[in-house]
């Protein structure tokens, strides 16, 4: 079992159930993990993902080696057939089958370069570990993806959700730099595996990839998004038209006070970090109905919840 | 309880003897930190801070997870109401409270930068943690002070003193680099603890700030200073008054075996790392009277009585 | 004990044997290292080295402590008597004595810098914490050795080898970057360990040091060498005698399927990372003769195999 995208959970409401049992008894399963190397594998930087995903396996009692392909390794190859004269070091094809001798699961980010559309497409970099590699991986933020995010957001929505079928409103909002869409798409791919009124708001152009978003529903009008919103999900991504351009930085998206006054006193969420007074106002952010502080919090559970499944099918 | 200045101690030589007793069977406590993570954010180098401060929380059997802001995480916003179009891209409001939800303990280096005498004073990253954090923080070397080196250095001279009230001089030395004040101040703070005929020598112009050198004897005469020593504390440090400036490389403040003479056959201490034949000469520091490696070794039980303090608080 | 050369190996059938039965029950000395801690340092990127050794220790029950030296710590000076007023902030004398308080075991990465032979044939690094610390050391790769690996391949050639008295070739490939020898060097003196027919093949010029090499054959014609081979073990190094120079870049020295024709179907090894189509064809290394990604696995059986001698002594 790999967890590459929020595509891979069969039930979700299962899942949230039982991440929501773990996050009530982290240290139930301490001895699943035992003598088991989870390895962590990092492109890019990391805060929430680098340790919440080390404080799971620790839960799970396993043993966690880290490691910055950024500093501390190779530059690595992911074209078949290259002839390897210029600055990559080692292929995908060794690193990926070596690497998992020394691990029972690999974790790897490995952001959008937001150049090649193709290329970050492709998942260049975790599609080249999902093929070579020979132990499961867990997808710790690919080009395209963020799934451990999404289903902490699952869980944290499910903590919070006052009705059946609550209104969530994914929001686009501005940013000076050019962010990837891989914690937005997660986001709808999970949203579409729930029962809810789910509405994506942002500006013409910034519409995210049709083959992720399908029939889900964009609204153009921000304001008219919120009216009723249970929760609002802010988060800014660069264009995919015109792929990884920044081609609109509208103070007017920012999620304000005013704005949330315009829903059902929702919510609010970030995956983190968050540019204060860029993408929402400190006034919403510092408010009680922020729970982004607690949607961290449930990144260990999502992840313990992933480490547990694979760890269990390991074992069986 | 934080442990983030020297004056957080509140007997410090109870501090002292259970340090030593620690140091007589290390592993005594491994219980107490078990399923408890220590977590280590580093924002500048650190050897035998990053390495001793890791054997202590092992030796109490706690889980540790290091992370180098400076390559691994995300750039760091400390002001309230900014609006972060900038480089930062996580404020610490959220990066404190998320990181305590992983860690049960939390320690940061975070030196002093010398541009700006005021930030540095307001210890802008280590106040923004004990801000904002919601678990105990550990200082492991902040703009103005580090109280770990501190104490490994009391436990040091209780060691190694032979008379009940010794003379002790802390002695600045010549550097060619802007080197904190963090040193020096804790080392005064935690002098004026004891019972000790206590001397701070420097160039004219070098005086540490005065709120923490307080009424503690200044002699600008170095060779005066050492007379009759006992401990012999050697520390470069930039300017306080012309912040952060190199304003004197006189190589007349080097430690020689010549002004050593001049002391009660005094020990020589320095927190490492130090510039051989710069601030010390060879024949001192390789000395029998040399203790420099046995205070760097002391620092992984200043740690341990520290990290133990907390855990015992947390369990309660 | 340390273990610095291969030389230091006493039998090396006996710790080929001993190596191979670790590797069938790996976790059985679990409980040796208890308690005990490995210090990582890294003066260089590694892959393999990083997480195999580690993987060895753990498998051992030790604790891990790993440091970057290139951006983690302190730039070290290792002459001795020098007046440390430049880029050095810490003396070789002071970093492997601390080091050694906090650490049972110390296991160093510090490459040639191809430079000056002089200097690297000195080990600086290696040779500066052999000098100064005061726990047993381990060589992840130095400037002239890397018997970590040699120890490795030795496992891999006894379990693959069908003949008492395999034909074993060495052989020089092209890269485009100057390389160390210190692969090529423990492999060669592992090799004069062993019962074989030992051949090195490169082009003239690119002749290792003749102290290492000794009466080791040498054939300048690469299809000559390896008529008849049981084992073909590819490696870059660059030029000793034009010491660090890369003078020859020739692609018919690459290794390929029609060259692998002359030989015995001779199995294909290489350290790793390794430059596809340039040292090798695809063909080959993706050929069932292959056995690069076997070999990496064992370098954690070599490592254990170390630790676990070296614990034995530590405890005895």
């Amino acid at each position: 079992m790999n967890y590459t995208t929020i595509q891979e959970i069969d039930s979700l409401q299962e899942w949230v159930n039982e991440a929501i049992a773990i996050k009530k008894n982290p240290l139930q399963n301490k001895a699943l993990g035992e003598n088991k190397t989870l390895g962590m594998l990092f492109f890019n930087p990391s805060l929430r993902t680098r340790l919440s995903t080390q404080k799971a396996a620790l839960n799970l009692g396993m043993n966690v080696m880290v490691m910055n392909f950024t500093n501390e390794g190779w530059t690595l190859e992911f074209e078949d057939g290259s002839i390897m004269d210029q600055g990559a070091s080692e292929h995908i094809k060794e690193a990926a089958q070596v690497v998992s001798q020394y691990c029972d699961i690999i974790a790897i980010r490995a952001f959008a370069e937001l150049k090649d559309k193709e290329k970050d497409n492709a998942e260049t970099v975790l599609s080249g570990f999902l093929k070579y590699a020979t132990v499961p991986i867990v997808n710790m933020e690919s080009a395209t993806g963020h799934p451990l995010q999404a289903l902490a957001d699952a869980i944290t929505m499910e903590e919070h959700k006052t009705v059946h079928r609550p209104k969530v409103v994914l929001s686009w909002a501005p940013h000076p730099k050019a962010l990837p869409q891989a914690v937005a798409n997660s986001f709808v791919q999970m949203m579409q595996l729930q029962d809810a009124d789910f509405v994506i708001t942002h500006p013409e152009g910034y519409e995210l990839n049709p083959e992720i978003t399908k029939d889900s529903k964009i609204e153009y009008d921000q304001n008219k998004a919120f009216e009723n919103a249970d929760f609002i999900y802010t988060k800014n991504w660069s264009s995919y038209k015109e792929y990884g351009k920044v081609t609109n930085t509208d103070p007017n998206w920012t999620v304000t006070a005013e704005k949330m006054q315009l829903t059902n006193t929702a919510k609010f969420m970030h995956c983190l970090p968050v540019r204060r007074n860029v993408i929402v106002a400190d006034e919403v952010i510092d408010n009680a109905n922020s729970i982004v502080i607690e949607q961290a919090n449930n990144r260990t559970y999502a992840a313990q919840l992933v480490l547990q499944k694979i760890l269990e099918e390991i074992r069986s």
